[in-house]
């Protein structure tokens, strides 16, 4: 499924580059579009850089979940970072020239739990590149509220991939880490995200499991310390004798995967924590007695980021040296390798791959 | 399945009434045991009052759980109270006379758990009737460390009925209650005492769900605001109507069927918590992405009672008059009543029965 | 120091009746002011009844921190409630006719508290009524983001007083509250609706503590357990003999009185909390060592209302009849009984007092 | 006021070598006490390192606290490790041979605090070396139940301070800490390994703060990345400066001082913690309004160690080489050079000196 070319591309000051989700099928579109319009609210931004998210696999591919969610034309894309090309009349946190990228849970404001301090979790959620036009184009506009502002020393293969990066900070911060000891299930960016962020913030072990060996190798370079490979170790046992049968402390879940449901559990000390980002691609089987009533145990549903406390404790590991994000970053592509991207990606021969700009 | 009477009852000082599971089989048998020792940091107390809990229905009908975790020939019972009788040389919490129940989660206070200030998750927890000789005798002995010394104030049939309370209490008050909104599945003793529990402490609505209008009667008298009946009503439009289409900030889950988790979550506002205490006798389906993670929802599993943090709420709930859970009890039989109230338990036509000693 | 009228009253279609801190100095005006413009954002509301507020008795009075802060000429008033008259292009959340009160933090929303989820501690905060003009007048503009729409049930009195009614729900939700016992020191109006809400959310006792007769009488209507006068009254032992010796698990500071912060460690249980909201008038001396350190107290600053989460547990708590707070409401005077309803509350003898619009 | 050697030293089986306050005056003496006697439920533990606290240098100079508190005959010492001699009968937690230190807050259990999960916060504590006999001697005797066995890696002049480690870690991680910014103030050995703590757990700024050159070479070895003098710095500016005029997240005061109260709420962030560790000599003044109420600040007494959550977590801080305290500990003497260890610590020109048994 490579990303067609138009055959007439227009090319005019009103008009930008975009990739589109073009019809309900298969497939990406390489599309010339009109620059989004801005409101006296808007920011809007020339984009850099940006990552595919494996939201973005499911549109390509256009799978279940993506039929059901994506209403095409649909410019995907949220993972991304630019410069403020303009702002509107009302909007004082940032100016022309600006570098920036953004919180993409776009939320309401004015909902039940927008109100009491929940955006991230806001009843009328759109989300960048998946409810309303993204940022897989030479512009993006996003409302002020959800601008962040960049640090001068975040470089930007790093700003591009905030979103992500954020999901991870809110996973691994979602309870006390200091002195704990922690399973990651699943080992793709983000999970090696969180594996660098619960070693950065004082987990006494991580064990990082996954059944790809490119990742278990990219969350040794994160700093897990024991890996286990699903199909080739066993990954209960080998968890208990880490930790003279007590367990672990926290489990963090970013793989979907029912098997990790199913030793994650068992491999959790009473009253520990269970903390799940990874999305299932169906309903699970859970022995909740077991599993969940007699350990007293606590399972969290983590969701996007906290807005903006996530970001400015993020923004502090990076700044301040403690988490190093880079060994994650296997490639640094530009925009015309796209299907490159989109295939290293999908065949798992990729950590977090990062496309600049590379026309004007 | 009656409660079969030893033909030859022997009668001393050092024997004593007591109903056990004698055999790996259906039923139990009243007999005559030794009264038991007590060690150096044991407290005997002789039983005045009991209450049959769902396990030990379980016990009496010996199911797969029961096969698979009790060892006869045992004393069932864990629901009682008493007056304490002997004390060993180290006790100094309580002397003979005082009035008083137990914790029934024996914990080791060694272990990870324990030390770390969750005995009620003690790795090697040993539950009264169950691991050990319970309190379905004339004389029953705990730990020192498991006791409650009672106030003067506390009635007996109260007294008696202070495990299941504070599994109430420990899960009404897993999270914040005052001006919120809750649901509550299952309407058996423990969900009726957790809506008393939850309206006592400022819970803004609180809706009742079962499928006996007997005991959706009894949850009306505790005050719940919304009585739904699972077969006759359609639960989350109900709900979702009482609260504007909001949802409850909290559902307490005390039944362990399957619709109730159903259900639940779909009531269940972004954000907000599920405290699970009814035991599922399978393995659940649960829609994980769409119930836990895209919801946010904090999914605690709930186990017996904060060592004594819930007691002592408990108490002084009682004492102040704020919570009055006479209503649930609905009966005061005699110990020689032991078969009527396993049948009328059974039959679901009992709220919660306590059982007086009629016997010298 | 009674409010003065201005001898030529101007009216017409763009002005309004106010009352103004015109200069600095003492007293206050009766003026005809420009009615406020509102910008795209805004609401104006005309105002239907407001009440006086301690903050106010200190811009009457030109006290020194007054002085400070005050920049005349100002019209005050921030606890108010009205009727939406207009909205501006972009609001969404109400429309005219709505009825509504106002959190009176107005907060940037950019700042560092603000973007992380604390915007009732905003660093840039402007007060109604005390860093902008305010509701003593005919109408009032809030920026819609501080606008809180009031349910058809809420009677005109209690929503004229949203705004002390949150800083009392804030205090006493700061922790937990059921099963557990508490002191307030301070019986004015806050101090009587903390009352209430520690008591409509399982506050087993609430001891109250004052000087002032008539304020203990209120707090007994409010539900206090235990009455206490700071001079005739052994304030420590009485609460310690209450308690059985262990002092309460909480204690709310709404007096600023050096005398509380005394008495109020002293009768605190180890591990208890203390939520400050009284503002004591200068710096006090603390044996941080004995009060706060070896007793492993949380000593809380609590400054307005969480922004929204309070404002719904304080409409549900009063839609749900838990909470009643119509006995601390002691006068419903008119506007034009503004200098009687000033000197009734100088002089101590009313609990709050509502002054509804007594003009067209 | 060395160090007093007896005339003639008794030497038997039955006795021991001990340091003793022997009479209400300034001073200890080296005295041959009768080896301690132990119960069913007592570690008998031959004391093999101990380490001076400030608490001893207290009793040493015999000043008002110390005078208040002990009662002469005391052995003083609570910072040791040993081997196990003997055990009670009823212990089952630890072994003669083990390697083992101890909580030194003997509590009761059977408190409100005790029974609530709080035993830290005992109201019947009594700690070693103060309230009874302590570890500057051969021998020392501890309830099972305050023993702390240590893992085989844990090195012996490091076992010998887990105390006051403890205390660091409880303080510092009373609160989130990854990617939050903090200021320390006092750099004595508490506040050195509290640096470390927090460094350990991902703070991504700790601004250190003493008198002391020396002691501020010491934080910066430990990791803080702005060591401020207090005569010499501005340090309000400096910290305001260096954290973008937020002002920092949290503030740990390990000094007692009141410049420290005075300058640690200036640079709090609203929202902000601030944890007490250090002992004021006497009461202090404080703007409660400005500096904890409008800053909406959460202060936290805290007093010994989480038992033993805190522990855990040292421990686990410690194996997994997250922690290194041994910049702290600047010298290792015998017992013998006691006098020089009190001197060296008095004159403020070590960090944290442990002391190693030096005869058989």
């Amino acid at each position: 499924m490579p990303v067609q070319t138009p055959k007439e591309p227009l090319v005019s000051q009103d008009t930008m580059w975009a990739i589109e989700k073009s019809a309900a099928a298969p497939g990406l579109s390489r599309i010339t579009a009109p620059i989004p319009k801005a409101g006296p609210k808007d920011v809007r931004i020339r984009v850099t850089a940006f990552a595919i998210c494996g939201t973005d696999l499911h549109i390509v591919e256009w799978d279940d979940w993506a039929a059901s969610r994506i209403k095409p034309p649909l410019i995907p894309g949220h993972e991304f970072t630019g410069i403020v090309e303009s702002v509107g009349s009302e909007v004082t946190l940032v100016k022309p020239g600006d570098r920036v990228t953004a919180e993409t849970h776009i939320y309401c404001g004015l909902c039940y739990a927008c109100r009491r301090g929940l955006p991230h979790l806001c009843q009328n959620v759109l989300i960048l590149g998946v409810d309303r036009q993204g940022a897989f184009a030479d512009y993006v506009v996003i409302p002020e509220q959800n601008v962040w502002k960049l640090h001068p020393d975040i470089p930007e293969e790093i700003a591009a991939i905030h979103d992500p990066l954020g999901n991870a900070v809110h996973t691994a911060l979602a309870g006390p880490v200091a002195g704990l000891r922690f399973a990651v299930f699943g080992c793709g960016p983000i999970g090696c995200f969180a594996i660098g962020v619960l070693k950065a913030s004082g987990a006494a072990l991580v064990a990082a499991i996954d059944k790809n060996p490119m990742r278990l190798s990219l969350a040794e370079a994160m700093g897990a310390d024991l890996m286990l490979h699903v199909e080739r170790d066993a990954v209960v046992p080998a968890v208990l004798a880490a930790t003279e049968g007590r367990g672990v402390d926290g489990m963090l879940e970013m793989s979907g995967s029912p098997g990790a449901f199913r030793d994650g559990f068992e491999i959790l000390a009473n009253g520990g924590r269970v903390s799940l980002l990874g999305i299932p691609s169906k309903p699970l089987e859970i022995d909740v007695a077991r599993e969940i009533i007699f350990r007293g145990a606590t399972v969290q549903g983590i969701n996007g980021r906290w807005i903006y406390d996530t970001w400015y404790r993020m923004e502090a590991l990076l700044l301040s040296g403690k988490l190093n994000i880079k060994p994650v970053i296997t490639h640094v592509l530009g925009w015309s390798e796209f299907d490159r991207a989109v295939e290293l990606q999908r065949s798992g021969k990729a950590g977090k791959i990062v496309l600049r700009r590379d026309h004007p």
